[in-house]
Protein backbone atom coordinates (compact mmCIF):
# COMPACT_ATOMS: atom_id res chain seq x y z
CA UNK A 1 0.00 0.00 0.00
CA UNK A 2 1.44 3.49 -0.61
CA UNK A 3 0.98 6.06 1.63
CA UNK A 4 1.36 9.77 0.30
CA UNK A 5 2.17 12.67 3.46
CA UNK A 6 1.34 15.97 2.78
CA UNK A 7 3.44 18.52 4.74
CA UNK A 8 6.26 17.02 6.28
CA UNK A 9 6.58 18.75 9.58
CA UNK A 10 5.91 17.97 13.06
CA UNK A 11 2.80 15.80 12.65
CA UNK A 12 3.27 14.47 8.93
CA UNK A 13 6.88 13.74 10.49
CA UNK A 14 5.30 11.88 13.40
CA UNK A 15 2.69 9.87 10.97
CA UNK A 16 5.52 8.98 8.78
CA UNK A 17 8.03 7.78 11.83
CA UNK A 18 5.19 5.53 13.37
CA UNK A 19 4.35 4.18 9.73
CA UNK A 20 7.41 3.19 8.60
CA UNK A 21 8.48 0.44 11.43
CA UNK A 22 5.70 -1.24 9.87
CA UNK A 23 6.67 -2.10 7.04
CA UNK A 24 3.54 -2.37 5.35
CA UNK A 25 3.57 0.77 3.95
CA UNK A 26 5.51 2.65 1.13
CA UNK A 27 5.92 6.33 2.22
CA UNK A 28 6.18 8.92 0.10
CA UNK A 29 5.81 12.55 1.25
CA UNK A 30 5.05 16.10 -0.31
CA UNK A 31 6.54 19.01 0.94
CA UNK A 32 7.60 22.50 -0.08
CA UNK A 33 10.84 22.44 1.69
CA UNK A 34 13.52 20.26 -0.41
CA UNK A 35 15.88 20.67 2.36
CA UNK A 36 12.78 18.84 4.66
CA UNK A 37 12.18 16.16 2.19
CA UNK A 38 15.96 15.17 1.38
CA UNK A 39 16.56 14.87 5.19
CA UNK A 40 13.49 12.52 5.51
CA UNK A 41 14.74 10.22 2.66
CA UNK A 42 18.27 10.13 3.71
CA UNK A 43 16.92 9.09 7.32
CA UNK A 44 14.79 6.70 5.27
CA UNK A 45 11.74 8.12 6.99
CA UNK A 46 10.17 8.43 3.62
CA UNK A 47 11.14 6.59 0.05
CA UNK A 48 10.85 9.80 -2.19
CA UNK A 49 9.59 13.38 -1.27
CA UNK A 50 8.88 15.80 -3.77
CA UNK A 51 8.62 19.49 -3.65
CA UNK A 52 6.03 21.57 -5.38
CA UNK A 53 8.12 22.20 -8.24
CA UNK A 54 8.43 18.81 -8.90
CA UNK A 55 5.68 16.65 -10.78
CA UNK A 56 3.49 15.45 -8.38
CA UNK A 57 1.00 13.58 -10.57
CA UNK A 58 2.41 9.81 -10.52
CA UNK A 59 3.08 9.97 -6.78
CA UNK A 60 -1.14 11.14 -6.04
CA UNK A 61 -2.37 9.06 -8.55
CA UNK A 62 -0.18 5.74 -7.14
CA UNK A 63 -1.67 7.11 -3.74
CA UNK A 64 -3.86 4.61 -1.97
CA UNK A 65 -4.23 6.72 1.43
CA UNK A 66 -2.83 10.53 1.41
CA UNK A 67 -2.38 11.75 4.38
CA UNK A 68 -2.70 15.87 4.78
CA UNK A 69 -1.20 17.57 7.67
CA UNK A 70 -0.56 21.10 6.32
CA UNK A 71 -2.05 24.28 7.65
CA UNK A 72 -5.87 24.59 7.37
CA UNK A 73 -6.26 27.37 4.75
CA UNK A 74 -4.26 25.17 2.79
CA UNK A 75 -6.23 21.74 2.28
CA UNK A 76 -8.42 23.40 -0.18
CA UNK A 77 -6.05 24.47 -2.41
CA UNK A 78 -3.77 21.56 -2.50
CA UNK A 79 -6.87 19.14 -3.11
CA UNK A 80 -8.11 21.90 -6.12
CA UNK A 81 -4.59 21.97 -7.27
CA UNK A 82 -4.17 18.38 -7.60
CA UNK A 83 -7.97 17.35 -8.52
CA UNK A 84 -7.47 15.55 -11.69
CA UNK A 85 -4.40 13.49 -10.20
CA UNK A 86 -6.50 11.18 -7.31
CA UNK A 87 -6.96 8.21 -8.75
CA UNK A 88 -10.56 6.43 -7.95
CA UNK A 89 -10.79 4.86 -4.55
CA UNK A 90 -8.33 6.95 -3.08
CA UNK A 91 -8.80 7.68 0.63
CA UNK A 92 -7.35 11.27 2.12
CA UNK A 93 -7.03 11.95 5.36
CA UNK A 94 -5.90 15.02 7.34
CA UNK A 95 -5.02 16.13 10.99
CA UNK A 96 -6.87 19.24 11.18
CA UNK A 97 -7.96 20.24 14.68
CA UNK A 98 -11.00 22.33 13.79
CA UNK A 99 -13.68 20.56 10.80
CA UNK A 100 -17.10 21.88 10.61
CA UNK A 101 -16.62 24.94 8.43
CA UNK A 102 -13.53 23.41 7.59
CA UNK A 103 -14.74 19.56 6.21
CA UNK A 104 -18.02 22.11 4.24
CA UNK A 105 -15.68 23.69 2.02
CA UNK A 106 -13.19 20.87 1.37
CA UNK A 107 -16.79 18.45 1.04
CA UNK A 108 -17.85 20.62 -1.93
CA UNK A 109 -14.93 20.26 -4.11
CA UNK A 110 -14.13 17.05 -3.45
CA UNK A 111 -12.93 15.15 -7.21
CA UNK A 112 -16.00 11.97 -7.47
CA UNK A 113 -14.42 8.62 -6.42
CA UNK A 114 -11.99 10.20 -3.63
CA UNK A 115 -13.28 9.49 0.04
CA UNK A 116 -12.54 11.90 2.75
CA UNK A 117 -11.92 10.68 6.45
CA UNK A 118 -11.51 13.73 8.59
CA UNK A 119 -9.40 12.73 11.15
CA UNK A 120 -7.88 14.50 14.38
CA UNK A 121 -4.84 13.09 16.26
CA UNK A 122 -5.05 14.20 19.50
CA UNK A 123 -1.28 14.93 20.74
CA UNK A 124 1.23 17.22 18.96
CA UNK A 125 4.10 19.01 20.23
CA UNK A 126 4.95 22.93 20.66
CA UNK A 127 7.60 22.90 18.20
CA UNK A 128 7.30 22.83 14.38
CA UNK A 129 9.28 21.01 11.90
CA UNK A 130 10.43 17.32 11.07
CA UNK A 131 13.16 17.82 13.36
CA UNK A 132 11.03 17.87 16.39
CA UNK A 133 8.71 14.76 15.15
CA UNK A 134 8.46 11.63 17.21
CA UNK A 135 6.02 7.98 16.92
CA UNK A 136 6.48 8.49 21.06
CA UNK A 137 3.89 10.96 20.97
CA UNK A 138 0.71 9.01 19.42
CA UNK A 139 1.58 6.32 22.03
CA UNK A 140 -1.46 6.00 24.24
CA UNK A 141 -3.33 8.99 22.86
CA UNK A 142 -6.98 9.67 21.72
CA UNK A 143 -7.55 9.74 18.01
CA UNK A 144 -11.07 11.65 16.61
CA UNK A 145 -12.25 10.49 13.22
CA UNK A 146 -15.30 12.95 12.16
CA UNK A 147 -17.38 10.88 9.50
CA UNK A 148 -19.03 12.28 6.62
CA UNK A 149 -22.57 10.99 5.02
CA UNK A 150 -19.82 9.69 1.87
CA UNK A 151 -17.72 7.76 3.40
CA UNK A 152 -17.44 4.05 3.10
CA UNK A 153 -17.51 1.80 6.11
CA UNK A 154 -14.39 0.08 4.83
CA UNK A 155 -12.46 2.90 4.25
CA UNK A 156 -13.18 4.73 7.86
CA UNK A 157 -12.11 1.30 9.54
CA UNK A 158 -8.87 1.73 7.31
CA UNK A 159 -7.94 4.72 8.97
CA UNK A 160 -8.76 3.63 12.19
CA UNK A 161 -7.03 0.53 12.16
CA UNK A 162 -4.27 2.97 10.80
CA UNK A 163 -4.35 5.00 13.82
CA UNK A 164 -4.52 2.09 15.95
CA UNK A 165 -1.19 0.67 14.28
CA UNK A 166 0.98 4.37 14.93
CA UNK A 167 -0.14 3.85 18.30
CA UNK A 168 -3.12 5.39 19.76
CA UNK A 169 -4.92 3.66 22.33
CA UNK A 170 -8.53 5.21 21.38
CA UNK A 171 -10.90 6.29 18.18
CA UNK A 172 -13.64 7.87 18.95
CA UNK A 173 -16.47 9.03 16.21
CA UNK A 174 -18.18 12.22 16.42
CA UNK A 175 -19.75 14.20 14.37
CA UNK A 176 -18.11 17.34 12.86
CA UNK A 177 -20.27 19.85 15.20
CA UNK A 178 -19.75 17.85 18.25
CA UNK A 179 -15.91 17.38 17.28
CA UNK A 180 -15.67 21.23 17.37
CA UNK A 181 -17.67 21.86 20.59
CA UNK A 182 -16.23 19.47 22.52
CA UNK A 183 -12.74 20.47 21.19
CA UNK A 184 -12.73 24.30 21.92
CA UNK A 185 -13.08 22.84 25.31
CA UNK A 186 -10.59 19.98 25.68
CA UNK A 187 -7.73 21.48 23.46
CA UNK A 188 -8.66 25.08 22.39
CA UNK A 189 -9.33 26.63 25.76
CA UNK A 190 -6.35 25.23 27.39
CA UNK A 191 -3.94 27.16 24.78
CA UNK A 192 -6.59 30.07 25.62
CA UNK A 193 -5.27 30.24 29.27
CA UNK A 194 -1.97 29.12 29.12
CA UNK A 195 -1.35 31.83 26.33
CA UNK A 196 -2.84 34.41 29.13
CA UNK A 197 -1.35 33.37 31.82
CA UNK A 198 2.38 33.94 30.56
CA UNK A 199 1.74 36.98 29.18
CA UNK A 200 -0.25 38.25 31.98
CA UNK A 201 3.01 39.18 34.27
CA UNK A 202 6.11 41.23 33.56
CA UNK A 203 8.59 38.32 33.89
CA UNK A 204 11.93 38.81 35.32
CA UNK A 205 14.53 37.18 36.88
CA UNK A 206 12.73 36.55 40.23
CA UNK A 207 9.75 35.22 38.76
CA UNK A 208 11.98 32.22 36.64
CA UNK A 209 13.38 31.39 40.29
CA UNK A 210 9.87 31.09 41.79
CA UNK A 211 8.19 28.50 39.47
CA UNK A 212 7.17 25.25 40.24
CA UNK A 213 6.14 22.45 37.97
CA UNK A 214 2.53 23.28 37.97
CA UNK A 215 3.36 26.79 36.05
CA UNK A 216 5.66 25.05 34.12
CA UNK A 217 3.07 22.50 33.19
CA UNK A 218 0.22 25.18 32.76
CA UNK A 219 2.28 27.24 30.28
CA UNK A 220 4.42 24.30 28.07
CA UNK A 221 1.54 25.19 25.49
CA UNK A 222 1.69 28.74 25.30
CA UNK A 223 4.88 27.85 22.77
CA UNK A 224 2.49 27.45 20.45
CA UNK A 225 2.74 27.94 16.23
CA UNK A 226 1.32 31.61 15.98
CA UNK A 227 -0.36 30.72 12.04
CA UNK A 228 -1.64 27.68 12.86
CA UNK A 229 -3.59 28.05 15.75
CA UNK A 230 -4.92 31.25 15.13
CA UNK A 231 -6.32 29.69 11.87
CA UNK A 232 -7.60 26.52 14.60
CA UNK A 233 -9.05 29.94 16.96
CA UNK A 234 -10.98 31.62 14.23
CA UNK A 235 -12.03 28.40 12.75
CA UNK A 236 -13.98 27.36 15.61
CA UNK A 237 -14.84 31.08 16.93
CA UNK A 238 -17.90 30.51 18.57
CA UNK A 239 -17.66 27.38 20.05
CA UNK A 240 -14.53 28.79 21.89
CA UNK A 241 -16.21 32.14 22.95
CA UNK A 242 -18.70 30.18 24.61
CA UNK A 243 -16.05 27.69 26.46
CA UNK A 244 -14.26 31.19 27.44
CA UNK A 245 -17.49 32.54 28.89
CA UNK A 246 -18.35 29.26 30.84
CA UNK A 247 -14.81 29.14 32.23
CA UNK A 248 -14.77 33.37 33.11
CA UNK A 249 -17.97 32.29 34.84
CA UNK A 250 -16.27 29.31 36.91
CA UNK A 251 -13.33 32.25 37.77
CA UNK A 252 -16.07 34.45 39.04
CA UNK A 253 -17.20 31.65 41.82
CA UNK A 254 -13.73 31.95 43.37
CA UNK A 255 -13.14 35.33 42.88
CA UNK A 256 -16.06 36.04 44.83
CA UNK A 257 -15.51 33.09 47.57
CA UNK A 258 -12.03 34.94 48.01
CA UNK A 259 -13.40 38.77 48.42
CA UNK A 260 -16.28 37.22 51.22
CA UNK A 261 -13.34 35.53 52.71
CA UNK A 262 -15.98 32.36 52.55
CA UNK A 263 -13.84 29.72 52.96
CA UNK A 264 -16.43 27.16 52.88
CA UNK A 265 -17.21 27.78 48.92
CA UNK A 266 -13.65 28.03 48.40
CA UNK A 267 -13.34 24.48 49.80
CA UNK A 268 -16.53 23.10 48.16
CA UNK A 269 -15.26 23.92 44.55
CA UNK A 270 -11.47 22.42 45.34
CA UNK A 271 -13.72 19.55 46.38
CA UNK A 272 -15.70 19.66 43.10
CA UNK A 273 -12.44 19.97 41.18
CA UNK A 274 -10.47 16.90 42.73
CA UNK A 275 -13.51 14.64 42.50
CA UNK A 276 -13.14 15.83 38.70
CA UNK A 277 -9.88 15.32 37.97
CA UNK A 278 -9.77 11.82 39.54
CA UNK A 279 -12.47 10.53 37.29
CA UNK A 280 -10.40 11.73 34.37
CA UNK B 1 22.20 16.97 64.35
CA UNK B 2 19.04 16.35 65.36
CA UNK B 3 16.15 17.47 63.01
CA UNK B 4 12.35 16.63 64.00
CA UNK B 5 9.64 17.03 61.40
CA UNK B 6 6.17 18.59 62.69
CA UNK B 7 3.95 16.99 59.99
CA UNK B 8 4.70 13.65 58.35
CA UNK B 9 2.88 14.15 55.17
CA UNK B 10 3.63 14.30 51.53
CA UNK B 11 5.88 17.29 51.94
CA UNK B 12 7.29 16.26 55.70
CA UNK B 13 7.79 12.94 54.64
CA UNK B 14 9.53 14.26 51.42
CA UNK B 15 11.68 16.46 53.62
CA UNK B 16 12.32 13.07 55.45
CA UNK B 17 13.43 10.73 52.57
CA UNK B 18 15.72 13.41 51.26
CA UNK B 19 17.39 13.88 54.28
CA UNK B 20 17.78 10.18 55.16
CA UNK B 21 20.73 9.26 53.15
CA UNK B 22 22.70 11.81 53.71
CA UNK B 23 23.32 10.11 57.17
CA UNK B 24 24.45 12.80 58.91
CA UNK B 25 21.24 13.59 60.48
CA UNK B 26 18.83 11.98 63.33
CA UNK B 27 15.46 12.39 62.22
CA UNK B 28 12.52 12.42 64.33
CA UNK B 29 8.85 13.37 63.63
CA UNK B 30 5.78 14.57 65.30
CA UNK B 31 2.16 13.62 64.36
CA UNK B 32 -1.38 13.58 64.65
CA UNK B 33 -1.44 10.23 63.12
CA UNK B 34 0.11 7.37 64.84
CA UNK B 35 -0.18 5.23 61.84
CA UNK B 36 1.65 7.50 60.05
CA UNK B 37 4.54 7.67 62.62
CA UNK B 38 4.62 3.53 63.28
CA UNK B 39 5.10 3.34 59.09
CA UNK B 40 7.73 5.85 58.61
CA UNK B 41 9.43 4.18 61.80
CA UNK B 42 9.35 0.59 60.27
CA UNK B 43 10.10 2.05 56.64
CA UNK B 44 13.19 3.37 58.57
CA UNK B 45 12.69 7.13 57.41
CA UNK B 46 12.50 8.62 61.08
CA UNK B 47 14.69 6.88 64.44
CA UNK B 48 10.88 7.82 66.04
CA UNK B 49 7.50 9.39 66.03
CA UNK B 50 5.88 11.46 68.37
CA UNK B 51 2.03 11.69 68.48
CA UNK B 52 0.33 14.22 69.68
CA UNK B 53 -0.73 12.41 72.93
CA UNK B 54 3.14 11.87 73.53
CA UNK B 55 5.21 14.38 75.76
CA UNK B 56 7.08 16.14 72.67
CA UNK B 57 9.17 18.54 75.41
CA UNK B 58 12.75 16.10 74.83
CA UNK B 59 11.93 15.30 71.39
CA UNK B 60 11.74 19.50 70.42
CA UNK B 61 14.38 20.06 73.73
CA UNK B 62 16.45 18.45 71.68
CA UNK B 63 16.42 19.63 67.91
CA UNK B 64 19.09 21.36 66.42
CA UNK B 65 16.27 21.80 63.65
CA UNK B 66 12.69 21.97 63.56
CA UNK B 67 10.92 21.73 60.05
CA UNK B 68 7.34 22.49 60.26
CA UNK B 69 4.89 21.46 57.51
CA UNK B 70 1.45 21.71 58.81
CA UNK B 71 -1.56 23.76 58.04
CA UNK B 72 -0.60 27.61 57.58
CA UNK B 73 -3.51 27.66 60.77
CA UNK B 74 -1.47 25.18 62.74
CA UNK B 75 1.72 26.85 62.97
CA UNK B 76 1.10 29.39 65.61
CA UNK B 77 -0.72 27.56 68.11
CA UNK B 78 1.83 24.55 67.86
CA UNK B 79 4.58 27.25 68.52
CA UNK B 80 2.42 28.37 71.50
CA UNK B 81 2.09 25.49 72.93
CA UNK B 82 5.11 24.13 73.17
CA UNK B 83 6.70 27.52 73.52
CA UNK B 84 8.47 26.28 77.09
CA UNK B 85 10.23 23.10 75.32
CA UNK B 86 12.17 24.93 72.62
CA UNK B 87 16.37 25.21 73.31
CA UNK B 88 17.96 28.23 72.77
CA UNK B 89 19.77 28.59 69.06
CA UNK B 90 16.93 26.12 68.03
CA UNK B 91 15.99 26.92 64.13
CA UNK B 92 12.58 26.50 62.78
CA UNK B 93 12.01 26.33 59.70
CA UNK B 94 8.59 25.83 57.87
CA UNK B 95 7.14 25.07 54.14
CA UNK B 96 4.19 27.36 54.32
CA UNK B 97 2.55 28.81 51.15
CA UNK B 98 1.85 32.04 51.94
CA UNK B 99 4.67 34.39 54.30
CA UNK B 100 3.28 38.35 54.38
CA UNK B 101 0.61 38.05 57.51
CA UNK B 102 1.23 34.28 58.67
CA UNK B 103 4.78 35.38 59.49
CA UNK B 104 3.98 38.18 61.10
CA UNK B 105 1.70 36.55 62.80
CA UNK B 106 4.21 34.04 64.03
CA UNK B 107 6.82 36.65 64.65
CA UNK B 108 5.18 38.45 67.80
CA UNK B 109 4.83 34.82 69.50
CA UNK B 110 8.53 33.58 68.76
CA UNK B 111 9.87 32.60 71.76
CA UNK B 112 13.78 33.87 72.73
CA UNK B 113 16.77 32.43 70.96
CA UNK B 114 14.57 31.12 68.61
CA UNK B 115 15.36 31.59 65.02
CA UNK B 116 12.52 31.15 62.51
CA UNK B 117 13.89 30.30 58.58
CA UNK B 118 10.89 30.98 57.02
CA UNK B 119 10.90 28.89 54.01
CA UNK B 120 8.72 27.53 50.90
CA UNK B 121 10.36 25.13 48.97
CA UNK B 122 8.66 25.35 45.13
CA UNK B 123 8.00 21.43 44.92
CA UNK B 124 4.92 19.29 45.93
CA UNK B 125 2.48 16.55 44.83
CA UNK B 126 -1.56 16.67 43.66
CA UNK B 127 -1.78 14.08 46.76
CA UNK B 128 -1.57 14.37 50.51
CA UNK B 129 -0.34 12.07 53.20
CA UNK B 130 3.61 10.26 54.00
CA UNK B 131 2.17 7.60 51.07
CA UNK B 132 2.89 10.04 48.08
CA UNK B 133 6.04 11.69 49.73
CA UNK B 134 9.08 11.30 47.36
CA UNK B 135 12.41 13.32 47.84
CA UNK B 136 12.12 13.05 43.52
CA UNK B 137 10.01 15.80 43.42
CA UNK B 138 12.77 18.50 45.01
CA UNK B 139 15.11 17.55 42.61
CA UNK B 140 15.74 20.45 40.47
CA UNK B 141 13.45 22.74 42.05
CA UNK B 142 13.32 26.52 42.89
CA UNK B 143 13.70 26.93 46.98
CA UNK B 144 12.53 30.26 48.22
CA UNK B 145 13.60 31.05 51.87
CA UNK B 146 11.98 34.62 53.17
CA UNK B 147 14.37 35.68 55.61
CA UNK B 148 13.30 38.44 58.60
CA UNK B 149 15.61 41.19 60.77
CA UNK B 150 16.20 39.31 63.70
CA UNK B 151 17.91 36.20 61.46
CA UNK B 152 21.28 34.91 61.79
CA UNK B 153 23.19 34.63 58.81
CA UNK B 154 24.62 31.47 59.68
CA UNK B 155 21.03 30.05 60.49
CA UNK B 156 20.15 31.14 57.04
CA UNK B 157 23.13 29.27 55.46
CA UNK B 158 22.21 26.32 57.62
CA UNK B 159 18.66 26.51 55.80
CA UNK B 160 19.91 27.05 52.48
CA UNK B 161 22.28 24.50 52.81
CA UNK B 162 19.80 21.66 53.49
CA UNK B 163 18.00 22.66 50.57
CA UNK B 164 20.71 22.05 48.44
CA UNK B 165 21.27 18.88 50.14
CA UNK B 166 18.13 17.69 49.94
CA UNK B 167 18.53 18.35 45.86
CA UNK B 168 16.77 21.39 45.68
CA UNK B 169 19.44 23.80 42.39
CA UNK B 170 18.40 27.60 43.49
CA UNK B 171 17.66 28.85 46.57
CA UNK B 172 16.22 32.10 46.60
CA UNK B 173 15.67 34.96 48.36
CA UNK B 174 12.95 37.54 48.94
CA UNK B 175 11.14 39.38 51.20
CA UNK B 176 7.94 38.45 52.77
CA UNK B 177 5.78 40.80 50.48
CA UNK B 178 7.68 40.17 47.47
CA UNK B 179 7.36 36.43 48.10
CA UNK B 180 3.80 36.56 48.25
CA UNK B 181 3.16 38.89 45.39
CA UNK B 182 5.47 36.43 43.06
CA UNK B 183 3.60 33.33 44.70
CA UNK B 184 0.24 34.41 43.64
CA UNK B 185 1.23 34.60 40.10
CA UNK B 186 4.10 31.68 39.39
CA UNK B 187 1.63 29.39 42.06
CA UNK B 188 -1.72 30.40 43.13
CA UNK B 189 -3.13 31.61 39.70
CA UNK B 190 -2.42 28.58 37.99
CA UNK B 191 -4.55 26.09 40.80
CA UNK B 192 -7.11 28.98 40.33
CA UNK B 193 -7.00 28.47 36.06
CA UNK B 194 -7.02 24.53 36.73
CA UNK B 195 -9.91 24.35 38.87
CA UNK B 196 -12.01 26.67 37.08
CA UNK B 197 -11.09 24.70 33.98
CA UNK B 198 -11.83 20.94 35.29
CA UNK B 199 -14.97 22.38 36.73
CA UNK B 200 -16.18 24.79 33.59
CA UNK B 201 -18.03 22.07 31.88
CA UNK B 202 -20.32 19.14 32.03
CA UNK B 203 -17.65 16.50 31.62
CA UNK B 204 -19.11 13.62 29.86
CA UNK B 205 -17.69 10.00 28.69
CA UNK B 206 -16.72 11.77 25.37
CA UNK B 207 -14.57 15.01 26.58
CA UNK B 208 -12.62 12.25 28.33
CA UNK B 209 -11.69 10.27 25.05
CA UNK B 210 -10.85 13.84 23.10
CA UNK B 211 -8.50 14.93 25.88
CA UNK B 212 -4.62 15.62 24.76
CA UNK B 213 -1.85 16.01 27.07
CA UNK B 214 -2.38 19.67 27.61
CA UNK B 215 -5.37 19.16 29.16
CA UNK B 216 -4.29 16.77 31.04
CA UNK B 217 -0.96 18.59 32.41
CA UNK B 218 -3.22 22.17 33.00
CA UNK B 219 -5.98 20.10 35.24
CA UNK B 220 -3.27 18.14 36.92
CA UNK B 221 -3.05 20.40 39.61
CA UNK B 222 -6.77 20.73 40.01
CA UNK B 223 -6.47 17.70 42.55
CA UNK B 224 -5.89 19.72 45.02
CA UNK B 225 -6.00 19.85 49.16
CA UNK B 226 -9.32 21.53 49.53
CA UNK B 227 -8.28 22.73 53.09
CA UNK B 228 -4.61 23.64 52.70
CA UNK B 229 -5.37 25.50 49.60
CA UNK B 230 -8.27 27.41 50.84
CA UNK B 231 -6.07 28.91 53.44
CA UNK B 232 -3.27 29.92 51.56
CA UNK B 233 -5.77 31.50 48.63
CA UNK B 234 -7.47 33.59 51.85
CA UNK B 235 -3.96 34.27 53.25
CA UNK B 236 -3.15 36.40 50.06
CA UNK B 237 -5.94 37.44 49.30
CA UNK B 238 -5.00 40.71 47.81
CA UNK B 239 -2.53 39.74 45.75
CA UNK B 240 -3.98 36.50 44.05
CA UNK B 241 -6.87 39.19 43.30
CA UNK B 242 -4.72 41.11 41.66
CA UNK B 243 -3.15 38.53 39.49
CA UNK B 244 -6.50 37.20 38.48
CA UNK B 245 -7.48 40.66 37.22
CA UNK B 246 -4.05 40.67 35.29
CA UNK B 247 -5.01 37.60 33.76
CA UNK B 248 -8.43 38.52 32.88
CA UNK B 249 -7.28 41.57 31.07
CA UNK B 250 -4.90 39.00 28.78
CA UNK B 251 -7.51 36.48 27.87
CA UNK B 252 -9.83 39.46 26.92
CA UNK B 253 -7.47 40.84 24.22
CA UNK B 254 -7.82 36.92 22.61
CA UNK B 255 -11.55 37.48 23.06
CA UNK B 256 -11.39 40.40 21.49
CA UNK B 257 -9.24 39.25 18.91
CA UNK B 258 -11.80 36.27 18.09
CA UNK B 259 -14.96 38.59 18.06
CA UNK B 260 -12.89 41.26 15.61
CA UNK B 261 -12.08 38.07 13.37
CA UNK B 262 -7.96 39.36 14.25
CA UNK B 263 -5.99 37.44 12.87
CA UNK B 264 -2.68 39.28 13.16
CA UNK B 265 -3.78 40.19 16.81
CA UNK B 266 -3.97 36.53 17.62
CA UNK B 267 -0.88 35.81 16.14
CA UNK B 268 1.12 38.70 17.28
CA UNK B 269 -0.57 36.99 21.21
CA UNK B 270 0.80 33.86 20.18
CA UNK B 271 4.39 35.18 19.38
CA UNK B 272 4.70 36.77 22.49
CA UNK B 273 3.61 33.31 24.70
CA UNK B 274 5.81 31.49 23.13
CA UNK B 275 9.21 33.98 23.38
CA UNK B 276 7.98 34.31 26.94
CA UNK B 277 7.86 30.68 27.49
CA UNK B 278 11.12 29.93 25.87
CA UNK B 279 12.88 32.47 27.89
CA UNK B 280 11.88 30.19 30.90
Amino acid sequence: MNITIVGLGVIGGSYALALKPLKKYRLFAIDKDEDTLRKAEKLGIIEKGYSLEDNVEEVIKNSDIIIISIYPSLVKSFIENNKAYFAKGTVITDATGVKGLFAQEIIKILPDGVDFIFAHPMAGREKKGLDYASAEVFKGANFIITPIDNNAISNLKLIENLAYEMGFSNVKYLGLKEHDNIIAYTSQLPHVLAVSLINSEALNEDTGKCIGDSYRDLTRIANINAELWSELFLGNKENLLKNIYAFEHEMKTIKEALIRDDKASLEEIFKKSTSRREKL
